[in-house]
């Protein structure tokens, strides 16, 4: 059993969707972020650098921050999503989402969406490398169905933020690839239970 | 053979200094992000991010952009630096690292360094968000020499983005035990070399 301390934001789906794709049992624990319950010391104790998500594997014992670590742990533990001899491709674009495309998103939605009207020269810096990185993606994308062969764990690492493209002034059509790429993974069964974890707040955006 | 595409900043060090403390051979090609160098077609052909540091390795022909995986792939190849009964706490902090130290650090050398006056909000936040990181390194590195257990590819991704504090508004003084270990890491030979890779643009700051 796994126990998942999450809530609904792009890095905390990535491990919903990917615990569902696999199928493996959960407890998904809320953590608040809006009411700073990131903050308590039992989470500090788990992630120290208090921020979703967070898991504790009831089997090992282990506990892990990090979005990125943590679906590299679950996907080798089941021997799914991380081929081995695709593993160093999909680890280079895991990274690029955890160095990257997430970070930098992140700072869209916080000019862009939260704050609008704080700083022009920071909602343009952040609007000019959102688009920047959805044509790097965009690229990538052209010929492939998914970023590295077959689906795994970097898609499901960059789809969640895919997905609040609204929050970034993104077109979606203005990236083809990526749209496609979007509405095929949307499709999921896994997916669509793994948005909704801890809570349902909004149907998954069409793309 | 290692080709090793990179310039004088954190991300770039990282890997120049860990193929210091390999002694694996490798040649340093500069690419100029001063006057775009990293826009050229033949590097987007291995950096299809448009970013420093990235690799060729002629043994094995792979290339790779993106220095947390860079770092995964020769501490892998060499045996060194990532301890199997460490691995996953490795790649939590690496993570750490590569989502949050790496690039929040690297938007306060855009508005605190580089671009003063741009944004009061901006520095503010940015400044803000750096020294609650250096808060997170600081607690963990309480009692420990190293972020985990022995010297890691952990703590070469870490150290040259704390080797630009004075960028960061950072006195190290407030912070004695990411101080401390700075120093300790500073002092080393490989460091000592890999840090002024391509070139020796200043001396390793004191601390």
């Amino acid at each position: 059993m796994i126990d998942l301390y999450t809530w609904n934001t792009p890095n905390g789906r990535k491990v919903s969707i990917l615990l569902e794709e696999l199928n493996v049992p959960y407890t998904a624990h809320a953590i608040d972020i809006a009411t700073g319950a990131q903050m308590a010391p039992a989470f500090l104790a788990i992630s120290p650098n208090n921020k979703i998500p967070a898991i504790r594997d009831q089997e090992t014992g282990v506990t892990l921050m990090e979005s990125g670590a943590i679906l590299i742990y679950l996907a080798e533990k089941h021997g799914q999503f991380l081929p081995p001899e695709q593993r160093i491709e999909i680890y280079e674009w895991l990274m690029w989402q955890m160095a990257g495309f997430g970070p930098m998103l992140g700072q869209a939605h916080h000019f862009l969406k939260y704050n609008r009207g704080a700083s022009d020269y920071a909602e343009e810096r952040y609007g000019a490398e959102a688009r920047r990185l959805y044509g790097v993606l965009d690229r990538r994308l052209e010929g492939r169905d998914y970023i590295v062969n077959d689906y795994s764990i970097a898609d499901m690492a960059c789809w969640p933020w895919v997905s609040r493209y609204e929050w970034q002034d993104i077109d979606l059509r203005d990236f083809p690839n990526v749209r496609r790429w979007y509405q095929a993974i949307a499709a999921r069964p896994a997916v669509q239970c793994g948005y909704h974890v801890p809570d349902h707040v909004n149907e998954i955006p069409e793309g």
